[in-house]
Protein backbone atom coordinates (compact mmCIF):
# COMPACT_ATOMS: atom_id res chain seq x y z
CA UNK A 1 0.00 0.00 0.00
CA UNK A 2 3.09 1.89 0.94
CA UNK A 3 3.79 2.98 -3.00
CA UNK A 4 -0.46 3.64 -3.57
CA UNK A 5 -1.15 7.65 -3.93
CA UNK A 6 -4.84 8.13 -3.55
CA UNK A 7 -6.13 11.47 -4.84
CA UNK A 8 -9.76 12.02 -3.34
CA UNK A 9 -11.12 15.49 -4.41
CA UNK A 10 -14.19 16.55 -2.88
CA UNK A 11 -14.95 16.42 1.26
CA UNK A 12 -18.46 16.76 2.44
CA UNK A 13 -19.56 14.04 4.45
CA UNK A 14 -18.83 10.99 2.20
CA UNK A 15 -15.75 12.39 0.46
CA UNK A 16 -14.51 12.64 3.56
CA UNK A 17 -15.87 9.18 4.85
CA UNK A 18 -13.53 7.62 1.75
CA UNK A 19 -10.99 8.77 2.38
CA UNK A 20 -10.68 8.06 6.01
CA UNK A 21 -11.59 4.94 5.18
CA UNK A 22 -8.49 4.71 3.33
CA UNK A 23 -6.18 6.63 5.62
CA UNK A 24 -7.08 3.90 8.19
CA UNK A 25 -6.18 1.08 6.09
CA UNK A 26 -3.03 2.30 5.36
CA UNK A 27 -2.75 3.95 2.19
CA UNK A 28 -0.92 7.55 1.20
CA UNK A 29 -3.83 9.80 0.47
CA UNK A 30 -3.94 13.25 -0.93
CA UNK A 31 -7.29 15.25 0.17
CA UNK A 32 -8.36 18.53 -1.47
CA UNK A 33 -11.66 20.29 -1.12
CA UNK A 34 -12.88 24.01 -2.21
CA UNK A 35 -12.98 24.77 1.45
CA UNK A 36 -9.81 23.87 3.03
CA UNK A 37 -10.71 23.57 6.81
CA UNK A 38 -12.35 20.36 5.43
CA UNK A 39 -9.02 19.26 4.14
CA UNK A 40 -7.26 19.96 7.16
CA UNK A 41 -9.44 17.90 9.56
CA UNK A 42 -8.20 14.44 7.57
CA UNK A 43 -4.83 16.22 7.64
CA UNK A 44 -4.65 16.11 10.95
CA UNK A 45 -5.46 11.91 10.41
CA UNK A 46 -2.23 11.27 8.49
CA UNK A 47 -4.03 12.99 4.50
CA UNK A 48 -1.43 14.84 2.57
CA UNK A 49 -3.57 18.74 1.58
CA UNK A 50 -3.53 19.53 -1.78
CA UNK A 51 -3.41 22.74 -2.78
CA UNK A 52 -5.24 23.14 -6.26
CA UNK A 53 -7.41 20.47 -7.53
CA UNK A 54 -4.70 20.02 -10.58
CA UNK A 55 -1.97 19.48 -7.97
CA UNK A 56 -4.55 16.77 -6.49
CA UNK A 57 -4.92 15.06 -9.42
CA UNK A 58 -1.52 15.11 -10.79
CA UNK A 59 -0.30 13.31 -6.77
CA UNK A 60 -2.90 10.47 -7.32
CA UNK A 61 -2.23 7.11 -9.02
CA UNK A 62 -6.32 6.44 -8.46
CA UNK A 63 -8.34 9.93 -8.45
CA UNK A 64 -11.69 9.62 -6.41
CA UNK A 65 -14.19 12.38 -7.25
CA UNK A 66 -17.10 13.10 -4.93
CA UNK A 67 -18.19 16.52 -5.29
CA UNK A 68 -21.49 18.26 -5.17
CA UNK A 69 -22.49 17.54 -8.66
CA UNK A 70 -21.99 16.99 -12.83
CA UNK A 71 -20.63 20.63 -13.30
CA UNK A 72 -18.77 20.52 -10.21
CA UNK A 73 -16.39 17.76 -11.42
CA UNK A 74 -16.36 19.66 -14.96
CA UNK A 75 -15.49 22.71 -13.07
CA UNK A 76 -12.96 21.19 -10.63
CA UNK A 77 -10.80 19.11 -13.37
CA UNK A 78 -10.89 22.10 -15.98
CA UNK A 79 -7.08 22.44 -16.16
CA UNK A 80 -5.84 19.30 -14.47
CA UNK A 81 -3.56 17.13 -16.76
CA UNK A 82 -5.95 13.39 -16.47
CA UNK A 83 -3.73 11.87 -19.13
CA UNK A 84 -2.78 8.44 -17.82
CA UNK A 85 -4.66 8.72 -14.84
CA UNK A 86 -7.42 6.47 -13.47
CA UNK A 87 -10.63 8.48 -12.91
CA UNK A 88 -13.25 7.12 -9.85
CA UNK A 89 -16.27 9.64 -10.17
CA UNK A 90 -19.01 8.39 -7.21
CA UNK A 91 -20.14 12.11 -7.66
CA UNK A 92 -23.97 11.97 -7.52
CA UNK A 93 -25.81 12.08 -11.09
CA UNK A 94 -27.73 10.84 -13.70
CA UNK A 95 -27.15 8.22 -16.63
CA UNK A 96 -26.50 10.41 -18.95
CA UNK A 97 -23.93 13.24 -17.18
CA UNK A 98 -21.67 9.63 -16.32
CA UNK A 99 -21.53 8.69 -20.19
CA UNK A 100 -20.94 12.13 -20.77
CA UNK A 101 -18.25 12.61 -18.54
CA UNK A 102 -16.55 8.99 -19.31
CA UNK A 103 -16.26 10.33 -22.82
CA UNK A 104 -14.97 13.67 -21.69
CA UNK A 105 -12.40 12.11 -19.52
CA UNK A 106 -11.04 9.02 -21.71
CA UNK A 107 -10.80 11.79 -24.59
CA UNK A 108 -8.63 13.62 -22.05
CA UNK A 109 -6.52 10.22 -21.87
CA UNK A 110 -8.07 8.96 -18.45
CA UNK A 111 -9.60 5.62 -17.61
CA UNK A 112 -12.88 6.54 -16.51
CA UNK A 113 -15.07 4.23 -13.76
CA UNK A 114 -18.33 6.09 -12.62
CA UNK A 115 -20.11 4.80 -9.23
CA UNK A 116 -22.94 4.97 -7.23
CA UNK A 117 -22.58 4.66 -3.45
CA UNK A 118 -25.44 2.77 -2.13
CA UNK A 119 -25.01 3.93 1.56
CA UNK A 120 -25.18 6.75 3.79
CA UNK A 121 -21.21 8.40 4.90
CA UNK A 122 -21.37 6.50 8.68
CA UNK A 123 -21.32 3.19 7.07
CA UNK A 124 -18.32 3.73 5.37
CA UNK A 125 -15.62 1.63 6.09
CA UNK A 126 -17.80 -0.01 8.68
CA UNK A 127 -16.61 -3.84 8.20
CA UNK A 128 -20.51 -5.48 8.06
CA UNK A 129 -22.29 -2.37 7.36
CA UNK A 130 -24.02 -3.32 4.41
CA UNK A 131 -22.25 -0.46 2.49
CA UNK A 132 -21.78 -1.15 -1.79
CA UNK A 133 -20.86 0.82 -4.79
CA UNK A 134 -21.98 -0.21 -8.04
CA UNK A 135 -19.09 0.45 -10.33
CA UNK A 136 -19.73 1.28 -14.32
CA UNK A 137 -17.61 2.00 -17.15
CA UNK A 138 -13.72 1.19 -17.67
CA UNK A 139 -13.33 -2.41 -16.71
CA UNK A 140 -9.99 -2.84 -16.87
CA UNK A 141 -9.62 -0.02 -14.01
CA UNK A 142 -11.95 -1.76 -12.01
CA UNK A 143 -9.83 -4.99 -12.36
CA UNK A 144 -6.61 -2.82 -11.78
CA UNK A 145 -8.32 -1.04 -8.39
CA UNK A 146 -10.64 -3.41 -7.21
CA UNK A 147 -8.69 -4.10 -4.49
CA UNK A 148 -8.18 -0.33 -3.37
CA UNK A 149 -12.14 0.42 -4.08
CA UNK A 150 -13.30 -2.45 -1.69
CA UNK A 151 -11.75 -0.89 1.30
CA UNK A 152 -14.91 1.81 1.66
CA UNK A 153 -17.49 -0.22 0.98
CA UNK A 154 -17.88 -3.60 -1.03
CA UNK A 155 -18.15 -3.15 -4.91
CA UNK A 156 -20.45 -4.64 -7.93
CA UNK A 157 -19.28 -4.22 -11.58
CA UNK A 158 -22.13 -3.76 -13.42
CA UNK A 159 -21.11 -2.91 -17.08
CA UNK A 160 -18.64 -1.50 -19.51
CA UNK A 161 -22.01 1.61 -20.16
CA UNK A 162 -20.58 4.04 -17.84
CA UNK A 163 -24.27 5.43 -16.95
CA UNK A 164 -25.34 1.74 -15.47
CA UNK A 165 -24.03 2.88 -11.90
CA UNK A 166 -26.11 5.91 -11.85
CA UNK A 167 -28.61 3.95 -13.03
CA UNK A 168 -28.95 1.37 -10.53
CA UNK A 169 -28.35 2.93 -7.74
CA UNK A 170 -31.01 5.23 -8.90
CA UNK A 171 -33.34 2.71 -9.31
CA UNK A 172 -33.26 1.07 -5.96
CA UNK A 173 -33.52 4.55 -4.73
CA UNK A 174 -36.61 5.13 -6.40
CA UNK A 175 -38.20 1.55 -5.47
CA UNK A 176 -37.39 2.76 -1.96
CA UNK A 177 -39.10 5.82 -2.28
CA UNK A 178 -41.84 3.99 -3.06
CA UNK A 179 -41.51 1.66 -0.01
CA UNK A 180 -41.27 4.70 2.00
CA UNK A 181 -44.28 6.09 0.60
CA UNK A 182 -46.04 2.84 1.55
CA UNK A 183 -44.81 2.42 4.96
CA UNK A 184 -45.78 6.63 5.41
CA UNK A 185 -49.28 5.39 4.35
CA UNK A 186 -49.24 2.79 6.72
CA UNK A 187 -48.26 4.71 10.28
CA UNK A 188 -50.63 7.38 8.95
CA UNK A 189 -53.38 4.90 9.07
CA UNK A 190 -52.59 3.85 12.63
CA UNK A 191 -51.77 6.90 13.68
CA UNK A 192 -55.64 8.01 15.28
CA UNK A 193 -55.36 4.50 17.31
CA UNK A 194 -53.93 3.40 20.58
CA UNK A 195 -51.57 1.12 18.80
CA UNK A 196 -47.66 1.55 19.29
CA UNK A 197 -45.60 2.87 16.88
CA UNK A 198 -43.22 -0.22 17.56
CA UNK A 199 -45.26 -2.89 17.90
CA UNK A 200 -46.97 -1.83 14.29
CA UNK A 201 -43.21 -1.28 13.07
CA UNK A 202 -42.11 -4.83 13.77
CA UNK A 203 -44.98 -6.19 11.82
CA UNK A 204 -44.44 -3.60 8.84
CA UNK A 205 -40.75 -4.93 8.50
CA UNK A 206 -41.65 -8.67 9.02
CA UNK A 207 -44.45 -8.02 6.16
CA UNK A 208 -42.28 -6.09 3.54
CA UNK A 209 -39.71 -8.30 4.08
CA UNK A 210 -42.04 -10.84 3.51
CA UNK A 211 -43.07 -9.21 0.34
CA UNK A 212 -40.06 -7.88 -1.18
CA UNK A 213 -39.32 -11.13 -3.44
CA UNK A 214 -42.16 -10.23 -5.24
CA UNK A 215 -40.09 -8.41 -7.42
CA UNK A 216 -38.63 -11.96 -8.60
CA UNK A 217 -41.82 -12.83 -9.50
CA UNK A 218 -42.07 -9.64 -12.02
CA UNK A 219 -38.59 -10.44 -13.20
CA UNK A 220 -39.47 -13.89 -14.64
CA UNK A 221 -42.63 -12.50 -16.05
CA UNK A 222 -40.48 -10.05 -18.04
CA UNK A 223 -38.24 -12.07 -19.07
CA UNK A 224 -40.63 -14.52 -20.26
CA UNK A 225 -43.17 -11.72 -21.58
CA UNK A 226 -46.25 -14.06 -19.69
CA UNK A 227 -47.38 -11.73 -17.19
CA UNK A 228 -49.58 -14.44 -15.79
CA UNK A 229 -46.84 -16.36 -15.15
CA UNK A 230 -47.00 -17.55 -11.43
CA UNK A 231 -49.84 -15.30 -10.50
CA UNK A 232 -51.78 -16.17 -7.17
CA UNK A 233 -53.29 -12.71 -6.64
CA UNK A 234 -54.38 -11.33 -9.80
CA UNK A 235 -55.26 -7.86 -11.08
CA UNK A 236 -59.06 -8.30 -11.15
CA UNK A 237 -58.90 -9.71 -7.05
CA UNK A 238 -56.53 -6.52 -6.57
CA UNK A 239 -58.19 -3.68 -7.39
CA UNK A 240 -61.34 -5.03 -5.91
CA UNK A 241 -59.04 -5.13 -3.07
CA UNK A 242 -57.54 -1.44 -3.87
CA UNK A 243 -61.80 -0.57 -2.94
CA UNK A 244 -61.08 -1.53 0.54
CA UNK A 245 -57.99 0.28 0.92
CA UNK A 246 -59.27 3.23 -0.29
CA UNK A 247 -62.44 2.70 2.25
CA UNK A 248 -60.23 2.91 5.07
CA UNK A 249 -57.74 5.58 3.91
CA UNK A 250 -61.34 7.81 4.11
CA UNK A 251 -62.73 6.09 7.37
CA UNK A 252 -59.35 7.34 9.18
CA UNK A 253 -59.25 10.51 7.79
CA UNK A 254 -55.81 9.57 5.63
CA UNK A 255 -55.27 11.22 2.00
CA UNK A 256 -54.84 8.48 -0.20
CA UNK A 257 -52.42 10.32 -2.63
CA UNK A 258 -49.33 7.75 -1.99
CA UNK A 259 -50.81 4.92 -3.12
CA UNK A 260 -53.52 6.11 -5.24
CA UNK A 261 -51.10 6.86 -8.64
CA UNK A 262 -50.73 3.14 -8.60
CA UNK A 263 -54.30 1.68 -7.99
CA UNK A 264 -55.18 4.19 -11.03
CA UNK A 265 -52.61 2.48 -13.06
CA UNK A 266 -53.60 -1.16 -12.02
CA UNK A 267 -57.32 -0.28 -13.22
CA UNK A 268 -56.28 0.99 -16.10
CA UNK A 269 -54.55 -2.25 -17.15
CA UNK A 270 -57.61 -3.93 -15.88
CA UNK A 271 -60.03 -1.90 -17.75
CA UNK A 272 -57.14 -2.94 -20.84
CA UNK A 273 -58.41 -6.72 -20.45
CA UNK A 274 -55.39 -8.04 -18.53
CA UNK A 275 -57.05 -9.32 -14.91
CA UNK A 276 -55.51 -12.44 -14.80
CA UNK A 277 -52.26 -10.90 -14.41
CA UNK A 278 -50.53 -9.60 -11.97
CA UNK A 279 -48.94 -5.98 -11.56
CA UNK A 280 -46.17 -6.64 -13.79
CA UNK A 281 -48.23 -4.57 -16.98
CA UNK A 282 -47.94 -1.76 -14.81
CA UNK A 283 -44.27 -1.16 -15.80
CA UNK A 284 -45.24 -1.13 -19.32
CA UNK A 285 -48.08 1.84 -19.17
CA UNK A 286 -45.07 4.22 -17.33
CA UNK A 287 -43.10 3.71 -20.31
CA UNK A 288 -43.24 6.66 -22.87
CA UNK B 1 -61.67 -32.56 17.86
CA UNK B 2 -64.38 -35.28 16.83
CA UNK B 3 -67.00 -33.07 18.91
CA UNK B 4 -65.82 -29.31 17.71
CA UNK B 5 -68.09 -28.34 14.79
CA UNK B 6 -66.93 -26.02 12.81
CA UNK B 7 -68.94 -24.08 10.24
CA UNK B 8 -67.95 -22.74 7.08
CA UNK B 9 -69.83 -20.49 4.97
CA UNK B 10 -68.49 -19.23 1.75
CA UNK B 11 -66.46 -21.14 -0.14
CA UNK B 12 -64.55 -19.07 -2.81
CA UNK B 13 -60.72 -19.97 -2.81
CA UNK B 14 -60.52 -18.35 0.79
CA UNK B 15 -62.99 -20.03 2.67
CA UNK B 16 -62.52 -23.62 0.38
CA UNK B 17 -59.00 -23.51 1.53
CA UNK B 18 -59.91 -22.56 5.38
CA UNK B 19 -62.77 -25.82 5.49
CA UNK B 20 -59.87 -27.64 3.60
CA UNK B 21 -57.38 -27.01 6.49
CA UNK B 22 -59.92 -28.04 9.34
CA UNK B 23 -60.72 -31.29 7.40
CA UNK B 24 -57.25 -32.24 7.04
CA UNK B 25 -56.46 -31.78 10.38
CA UNK B 26 -59.50 -34.48 11.54
CA UNK B 27 -62.19 -31.13 12.49
CA UNK B 28 -65.75 -31.93 12.15
CA UNK B 29 -66.65 -29.36 9.00
CA UNK B 30 -69.89 -28.10 7.63
CA UNK B 31 -70.00 -25.76 4.76
CA UNK B 32 -72.69 -23.90 2.81
CA UNK B 33 -72.51 -21.97 -0.15
CA UNK B 34 -74.57 -20.37 -2.32
CA UNK B 35 -73.74 -21.84 -5.09
CA UNK B 36 -73.53 -25.65 -4.57
CA UNK B 37 -71.18 -26.97 -6.62
CA UNK B 38 -68.25 -25.93 -4.60
CA UNK B 39 -70.00 -27.59 -1.83
CA UNK B 40 -69.73 -30.63 -3.15
CA UNK B 41 -66.04 -29.93 -4.08
CA UNK B 42 -65.69 -30.33 0.00
CA UNK B 43 -68.06 -32.99 0.57
CA UNK B 44 -65.86 -34.78 -1.54
CA UNK B 45 -63.25 -34.64 0.87
CA UNK B 46 -64.95 -35.25 4.12
CA UNK B 47 -67.78 -32.09 4.59
CA UNK B 48 -70.84 -32.07 5.53
CA UNK B 49 -73.20 -29.92 3.33
CA UNK B 50 -75.52 -27.54 4.82
CA UNK B 51 -78.93 -26.59 2.81
CA UNK B 52 -79.39 -23.59 4.34
CA UNK B 53 -76.63 -20.75 5.51
CA UNK B 54 -79.65 -21.06 8.56
CA UNK B 55 -78.77 -24.63 9.01
CA UNK B 56 -74.95 -24.49 9.07
CA UNK B 57 -74.74 -21.66 11.76
CA UNK B 58 -77.20 -24.31 13.52
CA UNK B 59 -74.83 -27.09 13.62
CA UNK B 60 -71.62 -25.17 14.34
CA UNK B 61 -70.04 -24.24 17.68
CA UNK B 62 -67.62 -21.92 15.54
CA UNK B 63 -68.96 -20.41 12.75
CA UNK B 64 -66.89 -18.67 10.20
CA UNK B 65 -67.86 -16.24 7.53
CA UNK B 66 -66.01 -15.84 4.79
CA UNK B 67 -67.80 -13.92 2.14
CA UNK B 68 -67.32 -11.31 -0.87
CA UNK B 69 -68.21 -8.28 1.43
CA UNK B 70 -70.43 -7.28 4.73
CA UNK B 71 -73.85 -6.74 2.97
CA UNK B 72 -73.18 -10.70 1.52
CA UNK B 73 -72.36 -11.02 5.50
CA UNK B 74 -75.87 -9.60 6.35
CA UNK B 75 -77.41 -11.31 4.21
CA UNK B 76 -76.14 -15.00 4.38
CA UNK B 77 -76.62 -14.43 8.01
CA UNK B 78 -80.39 -12.84 8.03
CA UNK B 79 -82.41 -15.27 9.63
CA UNK B 80 -80.14 -16.85 11.13
CA UNK B 81 -79.90 -18.11 14.76
CA UNK B 82 -76.68 -16.70 16.41
CA UNK B 83 -77.80 -16.60 20.39
CA UNK B 84 -74.61 -19.10 21.83
CA UNK B 85 -72.78 -18.90 18.70
CA UNK B 86 -69.15 -18.27 18.27
CA UNK B 87 -68.62 -16.14 15.33
CA UNK B 88 -65.48 -15.50 13.22
CA UNK B 89 -66.05 -13.20 10.22
CA UNK B 90 -62.35 -12.67 8.41
CA UNK B 91 -64.68 -11.39 4.98
CA UNK B 92 -62.50 -8.68 3.84
CA UNK B 93 -63.80 -5.32 4.66
CA UNK B 94 -63.11 -1.96 6.35
CA UNK B 95 -62.64 -1.26 10.41
CA UNK B 96 -66.09 0.57 10.45
CA UNK B 97 -68.02 -2.49 9.32
CA UNK B 98 -66.16 -5.04 11.32
CA UNK B 99 -67.38 -2.58 14.49
CA UNK B 100 -71.05 -2.49 13.30
CA UNK B 101 -70.69 -6.22 12.23
CA UNK B 102 -69.48 -7.00 15.90
CA UNK B 103 -72.30 -4.66 17.67
CA UNK B 104 -75.25 -6.53 15.45
CA UNK B 105 -74.05 -10.39 16.58
CA UNK B 106 -73.55 -9.21 20.18
CA UNK B 107 -76.50 -7.79 19.81
CA UNK B 108 -78.19 -11.09 18.43
CA UNK B 109 -76.53 -13.07 21.61
CA UNK B 110 -72.83 -14.30 19.98
CA UNK B 111 -69.44 -13.47 20.37
CA UNK B 112 -67.51 -11.96 17.67
CA UNK B 113 -64.13 -11.90 15.84
CA UNK B 114 -63.36 -10.27 13.10
CA UNK B 115 -60.27 -11.52 11.05
CA UNK B 116 -58.11 -10.22 8.63
CA UNK B 117 -55.45 -12.90 6.50
CA UNK B 118 -52.33 -12.05 5.81
CA UNK B 119 -52.21 -14.58 2.82
CA UNK B 120 -53.56 -15.58 -0.60
CA UNK B 121 -55.15 -19.55 -0.56
CA UNK B 122 -52.63 -21.50 -1.41
CA UNK B 123 -50.38 -20.74 1.73
CA UNK B 124 -53.53 -21.77 3.94
CA UNK B 125 -52.97 -25.27 6.34
CA UNK B 126 -49.72 -25.10 4.38
CA UNK B 127 -46.73 -25.10 7.37
CA UNK B 128 -43.99 -22.54 7.39
CA UNK B 129 -45.92 -20.50 4.11
CA UNK B 130 -45.80 -17.75 6.73
CA UNK B 131 -49.34 -17.26 6.19
CA UNK B 132 -51.04 -15.79 9.54
CA UNK B 133 -54.36 -14.07 9.91
CA UNK B 134 -54.76 -10.87 12.54
CA UNK B 135 -57.78 -11.31 14.59
CA UNK B 136 -59.73 -8.46 16.83
CA UNK B 137 -62.76 -8.76 19.19
CA UNK B 138 -64.07 -10.62 21.65
CA UNK B 139 -61.00 -11.77 23.50
CA UNK B 140 -62.31 -14.85 25.01
CA UNK B 141 -63.65 -16.33 21.73
CA UNK B 142 -59.92 -15.85 20.46
CA UNK B 143 -58.75 -17.38 24.18
CA UNK B 144 -61.49 -20.61 23.49
CA UNK B 145 -61.04 -20.92 19.64
CA UNK B 146 -57.27 -20.30 19.51
CA UNK B 147 -56.04 -23.75 19.28
CA UNK B 148 -58.44 -24.08 16.36
CA UNK B 149 -57.75 -20.89 14.46
CA UNK B 150 -54.03 -21.85 14.55
CA UNK B 151 -54.49 -24.68 12.10
CA UNK B 152 -54.78 -22.83 8.73
CA UNK B 153 -52.69 -19.98 9.59
CA UNK B 154 -50.75 -18.43 12.83
CA UNK B 155 -52.89 -16.48 14.66
CA UNK B 156 -52.23 -12.36 16.13
CA UNK B 157 -54.93 -11.46 18.29
CA UNK B 158 -54.11 -7.04 17.82
CA UNK B 159 -57.03 -5.90 20.51
CA UNK B 160 -61.09 -5.74 21.46
CA UNK B 161 -61.49 -3.43 19.42
CA UNK B 162 -62.88 -5.58 16.28
CA UNK B 163 -61.90 -2.87 13.50
CA UNK B 164 -58.50 -3.32 14.46
CA UNK B 165 -57.98 -6.63 12.69
CA UNK B 166 -59.25 -4.64 9.46
CA UNK B 167 -56.74 -1.76 10.56
CA UNK B 168 -53.60 -3.91 10.19
CA UNK B 169 -54.97 -6.08 7.44
CA UNK B 170 -55.48 -2.98 5.11
CA UNK B 171 -51.99 -1.13 6.40
CA UNK B 172 -49.88 -3.71 5.47
CA UNK B 173 -51.26 -4.08 2.33
CA UNK B 174 -51.04 -0.61 1.43
CA UNK B 175 -47.41 -0.68 2.67
CA UNK B 176 -47.25 -3.30 0.08
CA UNK B 177 -48.92 -1.51 -2.69
CA UNK B 178 -46.67 1.92 -2.13
CA UNK B 179 -43.63 -0.72 -2.05
CA UNK B 180 -44.69 -2.34 -5.38
CA UNK B 181 -45.08 0.74 -6.77
CA UNK B 182 -41.81 1.67 -6.47
CA UNK B 183 -40.73 -1.72 -7.80
CA UNK B 184 -42.29 -1.37 -10.75
CA UNK B 185 -41.02 2.33 -11.45
CA UNK B 186 -37.27 0.66 -10.76
CA UNK B 187 -38.09 -2.12 -12.98
CA UNK B 188 -39.19 0.34 -15.92
CA UNK B 189 -36.37 2.59 -15.71
CA UNK B 190 -34.34 -0.57 -16.67
CA UNK B 191 -36.41 -1.52 -19.38
CA UNK B 192 -34.59 0.11 -21.78
CA UNK B 193 -31.31 -1.23 -21.50
CA UNK B 194 -30.30 -4.72 -21.82
CA UNK B 195 -29.65 -5.60 -18.21
CA UNK B 196 -31.58 -8.55 -17.13
CA UNK B 197 -34.66 -8.41 -15.22
CA UNK B 198 -33.90 -11.50 -12.69
CA UNK B 199 -30.49 -10.48 -11.65
CA UNK B 200 -31.43 -6.97 -11.51
CA UNK B 201 -34.29 -8.38 -8.65
CA UNK B 202 -31.99 -9.93 -7.22
CA UNK B 203 -30.54 -6.70 -5.89
CA UNK B 204 -34.27 -5.19 -5.65
CA UNK B 205 -34.77 -7.81 -3.28
CA UNK B 206 -32.01 -7.19 -1.01
CA UNK B 207 -32.19 -3.61 -1.02
CA UNK B 208 -35.33 -3.50 0.10
CA UNK B 209 -34.81 -5.90 2.52
CA UNK B 210 -32.10 -4.24 3.93
CA UNK B 211 -34.20 -0.97 4.18
CA UNK B 212 -37.56 -2.39 5.25
CA UNK B 213 -36.17 -1.31 9.23
CA UNK B 214 -36.56 1.89 8.25
CA UNK B 215 -39.95 1.24 9.40
CA UNK B 216 -38.42 1.49 13.08
CA UNK B 217 -36.66 4.41 12.85
CA UNK B 218 -39.85 5.93 12.09
CA UNK B 219 -41.79 4.21 14.81
CA UNK B 220 -39.30 5.73 17.26
CA UNK B 221 -39.72 8.92 15.88
CA UNK B 222 -43.38 8.66 16.25
CA UNK B 223 -42.93 7.45 19.68
CA UNK B 224 -40.83 10.55 21.02
CA UNK B 225 -42.33 13.39 18.40
CA UNK B 226 -38.53 13.98 17.81
CA UNK B 227 -38.92 13.59 14.38
CA UNK B 228 -34.81 13.86 13.88
CA UNK B 229 -34.19 10.70 15.87
CA UNK B 230 -31.35 8.63 14.42
CA UNK B 231 -31.54 10.85 11.02
CA UNK B 232 -28.48 10.03 8.69
CA UNK B 233 -30.17 11.23 5.56
CA UNK B 234 -32.13 14.13 6.19
CA UNK B 235 -35.22 15.28 3.87
CA UNK B 236 -32.48 18.25 2.33
CA UNK B 237 -30.39 15.99 1.08
CA UNK B 238 -33.14 13.52 0.36
CA UNK B 239 -35.26 16.20 -1.73
CA UNK B 240 -31.55 17.19 -3.46
CA UNK B 241 -31.47 13.31 -4.20
CA UNK B 242 -35.14 13.55 -5.63
CA UNK B 243 -34.05 15.83 -8.38
CA UNK B 244 -31.44 12.81 -9.33
CA UNK B 245 -34.51 10.53 -9.47
CA UNK B 246 -36.82 12.70 -11.79
CA UNK B 247 -34.23 13.67 -14.21
CA UNK B 248 -33.13 9.65 -14.82
CA UNK B 249 -36.81 8.94 -15.11
CA UNK B 250 -36.78 12.00 -17.68
CA UNK B 251 -34.06 10.66 -19.08
CA UNK B 252 -34.77 6.56 -19.34
CA UNK B 253 -38.45 8.15 -20.63
CA UNK B 254 -40.43 6.37 -17.59
CA UNK B 255 -43.20 8.49 -15.76
CA UNK B 256 -42.78 9.65 -12.55
CA UNK B 257 -46.06 9.36 -11.12
CA UNK B 258 -45.54 6.63 -8.99
CA UNK B 259 -42.68 8.74 -7.00
CA UNK B 260 -43.57 12.17 -7.51
CA UNK B 261 -46.75 12.43 -4.93
CA UNK B 262 -44.02 11.60 -2.34
CA UNK B 263 -41.73 13.66 -3.42
CA UNK B 264 -44.57 16.92 -3.16
CA UNK B 265 -44.55 16.19 0.47
CA UNK B 266 -40.90 15.60 1.49
CA UNK B 267 -41.02 19.12 -0.32
CA UNK B 268 -44.02 20.81 1.53
CA UNK B 269 -42.21 19.55 4.60
CA UNK B 270 -38.83 20.81 3.72
CA UNK B 271 -40.32 24.63 2.85
CA UNK B 272 -41.91 24.71 6.50
CA UNK B 273 -38.36 24.51 7.57
CA UNK B 274 -37.61 20.59 9.00
CA UNK B 275 -35.05 19.88 6.68
CA UNK B 276 -32.80 18.33 9.08
CA UNK B 277 -35.63 15.44 9.92
CA UNK B 278 -36.30 12.21 7.87
CA UNK B 279 -39.88 11.33 6.06
CA UNK B 280 -42.06 10.98 9.44
CA UNK B 281 -43.41 14.09 8.92
CA UNK B 282 -44.64 13.29 5.43
CA UNK B 283 -46.90 11.16 7.95
CA UNK B 284 -48.48 14.35 9.98
CA UNK B 285 -49.32 16.16 6.22
CA UNK B 286 -51.30 12.44 4.82
CA UNK B 287 -54.01 13.32 8.33
CA UNK B 288 -56.49 15.43 7.45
Amino acid sequence: MGDTKISVLGLGAMGSALARAWLVAGYEVTVWNRTVSRAELLAAEGAKVAVTAREAVAVGDLVVVCLLDDVSVGEVLDGAELGGKDLVNVTTGVPGEARERAEWAVGRGARYLDGGIMAVPPMIGVQGSGAYVFYSGSSELFAAWGDVLAVPAAIRFVGEDPGLAALYDVALLSAMTGMFAGVSHAFALMRRTQVAPEGFAALLVEWLTGMAPYANGVAAQLETGDYTLGVTSNLAMMVEANGTLLRTAEEQGVSPELISPFMALMERRLADGHGDEGTTGVIDLLLR
